[in-house]
């Protein structure tokens, strides 16, 4: 028997859209997070320091099934506030925070799965936003563009040991940007404030999971902001890893590329 | 018999140093660059665009030795401009161009160099501004800081074969910040900007040559400007690859450092 599934829900789109494929889901927020329950779902809170209160929960509901989506924060931990379970777990959990997002999310993947929680990826759960090899919106990019997202997904690739950096952006062969903690978005306001006398071409951003990288966690997305973003920052387009980057609502994609005159490309 | 060196002459207070140790040496400014002669200097302007009417100058001039000082943005070049010299010299830099900074230095050193000038390191004409091992301003980095170190050198070192980046900050283990094409002072401005919500922890920037790099060009540089974006940016303080960094104005580092708790540690 397969029990509920339960979306541990961080920020953005993604929670909702898994929610509305899942009706019958029970939706986690969690104290701290950004992310708003859709009407009509079951609704969990949760605290990062009363995991033992989250586990039984779930179990009440009859949940067997998790998915993490959309962006979480690494949570200011008051110890004080510990349950027994999170006290006998903090040791592992801190020592990861101190870590790479990947191994921290494989370590608290871990403590679910522990629990008899069985881990899913977003992307198998909606396996319609994965972008196919050969997608394309808007106009194809030019040999240049493609050299460009060759020397982007070479930075990323050299990182990826570190467990550092989904995006980065390359431009006429100059890199511009590289993703760090504060994320894609933020990187690309970064790379538009780029002095003019800096910048002379176009540009392309690469966004891609890093090597080895568990996509059944904190898989790489893409949505309208993104591309908005990219457009503001001035690029050419953007180029993703087909098969392995969640798209969100594809049809604006498409129509932001056509507004902006950028490109998309899952390759 | 030995010439006369020439300074070839970047943004920044380095080409002006040099000048005040070396009075003999010619000045030379290129267009676009925005650098500015020392009173009484012997100066020339130059157009990256015409590099013959330069190399027959500095024959003029005597000069036999050059030191490439400070930052240069790569030029937009103008080939209805182009001197005779530079339209044979023209294919070769174009391609450096879109190489990284080491590559394309190395391109504009060889061709110097062909003209049978020797090029020197800023650090071999004024080898007091080179950090010993050990050296240390302000009170000494604590074990979590020397961690954060080790993981920006890491994150630097995996970038080097692509030949991006000689700065990195870590806080806490997470990568806040690399150096890419804006320079160091535009990345410490981004981390400074980051959320409180994504950084509990104060944080370190590591500036280290890339490895394999030439130290004649681009020698990575500390200045005054440095430490106060490192202080406004809320760092704990910044460590140097010994005998590899430049350090403009030594007292005001010390000095800056008092200021804005600051540490500065060459290792």
């Amino acid at each position: 028997m397969t029990g509920r599934l339960a979306i541990l829900a961080g920020e953005g789109e993604l929670p909702r859209l898994l929610q509305a494929a899942v009706p019958d889901a029970v939706f986690v927020t969690f104290a701290g997070i950004d992310a708003m329950p859709p009407p009509g779902a079951r609704h969990l809170t949760a605290g990062f320091e009363r995991l033992g209160e989250l586990f039984a929960a779930l179990h009440r509901e009859g949940v067997s099934e998790l998915v993490f989506a959309g962006a979480m924060r690494r949570p200011v931990l008051d110890p004080a506030r510990f349950d027994a379970t999170m006290h006998a777990l903090a040791p592992r959990l801190m020592q990861a925070m101190g870590q790479g997002d990947d191994a921290l999310l494989r370590t608290v993947a871990g403590v679910f799965e522990e629990q008899s929680f069985a881990v899913r990826g977003a992307h198998e759960v909606l396996p319609e936003l994965v972008l196919k090899e050969g997608t394309l919106f808007g106009s194809p990019p030019g040999t240049g563009d493609l050299r460009d997202a060759e020397r982007a997904g070479a930075v990323l690739r050299a990182l990826s040991p570190l467990d550092v950096g989904q995006a980065a952006v390359v431009a006429g062969g100059q890199v511009m940007g590289i993703e760090t903690v504060q994320g894609t978005d933020a990187m690309l306001r970064f790379v538009g404030q780029t002095p003019a006398a800096l910048w002379h071409k176009r540009g392309v951003m690469v966004k891609q999971p890093k090597q080895g990288q568990d996509l059944r966690f904190d898989m790489p997305v893409i949505g309208p902001a993104t591309l908005r973003h990219a457009g503001a920052a001035g690029l050419a387009g953007v180029v993703v890893a087909a098969g392995q980057v969640l798209a969100l609502d594809q049809p604006a994609l498409r129509r932001i590329c056509k507004e902006c005159g950028l490109f998309l490309l899952a390759r």
